[in-house]
């Protein structure tokens, strides 16, 4: 019974990095080759890689968000004993969003730097508070029909509902501002995934 | 040997979650950012991200769909003992039609809510009828090879057999109601989802 | 020891594994949506539809081609014990081919049925020329670093080298024809798969 | 405790794996189909054929450097015995730089041979520049963080740290030299290729 449980889990796991894998890897695509022609100068096709600086904005965010996604995914499922039906919808949810990053990145990637770029940001915030919405949704399923392990405690509990609390809150937040500044939009979703960063570092340390 | 059967039966359900992880993934390439220029307000940007609906509708449609294979292929496979070659065929003919599904989806995207939206509706249910086709070919050959393990019930595979039943009639009956209309075709489609996630939720409760 | 061998190996095959999933779900990018405006009705779609037989042609025989490829990989890997670094080199140059092949499908999708065809198809037969060089490559390899387990009779071993010998002279000659006559080389190659899917399937039986 | 540390190492190798699998075989989509329209002959669809030899340089060197990548990468992950939270950031930092390849890749392909070459080998190998250096720090990090096995010998350790540095040195040596002639800065990069693919090699024969 517990090598079969073990087995369904590493098999969703599984499927589950697949999807962050290919999601993560795809964001590339969102870079586009600049069309200068054949007798484009090397100082011309300079300029024109200089001026995909948004592109590398919303590139290395997305895939900083998904890797943190990931990174937060793969400990919480350390906690997870086993699996069921109703977690495989929740959990497939929570990665048709993840699958859905790319889109709102090359939005940002296209309109940064531009006069739409505001909307441009808070769609992209705003896709994040989706994913973290689903992400809540995944966590509330997993403790509601108790699918961890015996030995997490109470605390270890708490500690992640609450800094699912704050990341959905302030998501909202920068989806919100993005509309007025979309440097100041990005720049809170930046600091979350520093904090996060930072956060996951310490408990190792 | 039992080691090698299972190791086998891993290897091929691995090679086949990988298939289905990657076009769940692809759809997402189906949105096409607004290439509206770089004067287009926030205003006008929403406007065209609004205009993408049918994308949405399409997007999540198909990843519920093939999230739904998925978790029942999973459950099938957790009936199977060994693979043998014939079976590798009839997987692989499944999985072909499963990558197929980004390609309708796109064009569903593209002709949802103008004049030609009955046909695509149709193209869309109608891949969904071979996709069930090969699914039942996919049951008969397991059943068929005795390629099941000796504890499952006569009373699930039938159970099985008549749920791919309904599915294929379903489909059909979808594919043909598009031509009229493209909302009553989807609408089945959906129902019929949401039916098998019922389904399968309930069978775990 | 051999614990390690086996890790090795098996990382080997999921790796590859994942390189033949991934190139086989590619190959349904090559369906371009048919852009006929909003208000094209839905015969006119239909039309378009139809009119994308040559890609269906080219995703169908190389969606087989790659499942086949696949399916003598993972029946050869059975076969090896253990993996070293010249095999790692040869094993990628193996699989460069596998995701070369969803170009030239694009290729054959793009011309087939025009002026041009006879060069598509001899371009796609060709590939499968190099792709055949190289699983020989792979093959010799195998054997000549003693990489097999000892109870792979030289019988098997002379019965895989005969038949790479088979395909690499059938897609030598299927290239040669396709430049005079398309439909000719690619039956050729179309034969040469369901010999192949013939001989696995009367293997196991 | 081991068990569990060999499963969390497992997965983030699996990980890495897919990430590699998945921008190696992205690396195809580079190719662009020759629209010629309808009426074009074998004769000149075999002319813009030929004309994508920027196309096949580009693709064989990035398959060749990620190969290689991958196949140290799995060489060095033998190496360690366990993974904590920093060397996940880490790790994901080097993917992030391996995903990135199929860019600089199209980018070569598309400005090889004209005007802008030196621009664009410069940025190509500039590319790798990076790539290495987060390389660098992945092994520094391992090292520093006391990841590794406790029989790796120190004489391994800084082998591959040499090693390490003089790809570092020649891939900026290459980078300054592409401005002048693109030839010779991407020889510079395959003559580093082959260097490790032969030292590999030996150490294993």
């Amino acid at each position: 019974m517990t090598v079969a449980a073990e087995r369904e889990t590493a098999r969703v796991e599984a499927f589950s990095d697949g999807v962050f894998a290919i999601a993560i890897t795809l964001l590339v695509l969102e870079f586009k080759v600049p069309r200068l022609g054949h007798a484009a100068s090397g100082a011309q096709l300079w300029d024109s890689l200089r001026d995909l600086w948004p592109s590398l904005v919303a590139f290395v965010g997305s895939f900083a968000a998904i890797l943190i996604m990931w990174i937060n995914h793969h400990g919480l499922f350390r906690m997870v004993q086993r699996v069921d039906t109703p977690f495989l919808y929740v959990n497939g949810l929570m990665l048709m969003l993840v699958s859905f990053v790319p889109f709102p990145t090359a939005v940002l990637a296209e309109y940064l730097g531009h006069e739409g770029e505001g909307m441009a940001a808070a769609f992209y915030c705003g896709t994040f508070v989706l994913v973290s919405l689903t992400f809540q949704l995944w966590w509330w399923t997993v403790n509601r029909r108790r699918l961890l392990h015996a030995h997490v405690s109470a605390a270890s509990v708490a500690r992640v509902t609450r800094s699912y609390r704050l990341g959905f809150a302030v998501y909202v937040a920068a989806a919100i501002l993005a509309f007025w500044s979309a440097a100041a939009g990005l720049g809170l979703c930046i600091g979350l995934w520093l904090y996060w960063a930072r956060l996951s570092y310490r408990a190792e340390a």
